[in-house]
């Protein structure tokens, strides 16, 4: 099944698509949407939302997945985070994707079997589990980590519990 | 100048589209967009951009305005409505709209001369700068205010001190 990954921010946004049968996952593309952060506000959400379907329309994944918003650190943060997430998951929508949501935890659990693990251990893990020869930017990274955890629980219900 | 107010919301999204030389105000349009609760949250939004694209398409507003979001009573509902208040912005942006964004305090000043107002009284006042035979429905009647708020602090710059 081919999946897309999202990883919604205001200034990069990450994008990973992979094919997976639940267990083994290849890489078919991965990026992070770069906004500038002296356009306004819904130029920003405009282009974001106009490359997300460029993604869309190239690579035709079956479903998506998504982090879950939290707001732990910094509440300002988290809403201008949640009208970007709500712009994905409008695109996800618009092109009949079913969207998986996952916590942070989650995400870390299915890459790395630890859920408060560091970013560089994700980093690692994405890149190892993907066969990839380097390890992605960040963003690029945990979107594709958002679609490793959605494959994992949807593709092989087995493997649902780890 | 024709503005489209917009005021966001998970259930009930209120829009408002008035026609204003800065003083007197006319109305055009106005309604509450309704997403069942029971749907999944990306299909309520697919629905509020769907039917904003068609109130954008039907009444060719010149410009647009929505409410700041705010989070002194619930983080968790914040966020929610950020999500719709970003589909919102977008698909404002993909009509070309600029819109201004306003507090409550500033829609309030500007409907009713006073930001702490009830919402029983910015209706009312809603249905008398209008001219209109009864009052609107609350979303609906917001969704004028932020209009008419535009229009007062835009369109004739000798009112932005109201």
């Amino acid at each position: 099944m081919r999946i897309l990954g999202i990883d919604c921010g205001t200034e990069r946004t990450g994008y990973g698509v992979i094919d997976s049968d639940g267990r083994r996952h290849h890489i078919v593309a991965c990026g992070v949407i770069r906004t500038s952060t002296r356009a306004p506000f819904e130029t920003r959400l405009l282009a974001i939302a106009r490359e997300l379907r460029e993604v869309i329309a190239r690579h035709l994944p079956a479903c998506g997945a998504i982090e879950e918003v939290f707001y732990s650190q910094n509440v300002k943060t988290a809403l201008k985070l949640a009208h970007v997430r709500g712009v994905a998951m409008l695109v996800s929508a618009e092109a009949g994707l079913e969207l998986g949501e996952y916590s942070p935890l989650e995400i870390k659990t299915s890459v790395v079997g630890y859920g408060r693990a560091e970013k560089q251990q994700v980093q690692l893990m994405v890149k190892n589990l993907l066969g990839l020869d380097a390890k992605q930017p960040e963003d690029a990274s945990d979107a594709l980590a958002v679609a490793i955890c959605h494959a994992t629980r949807t593709v092989d219900p087995r493997l649902a519990a780890l």
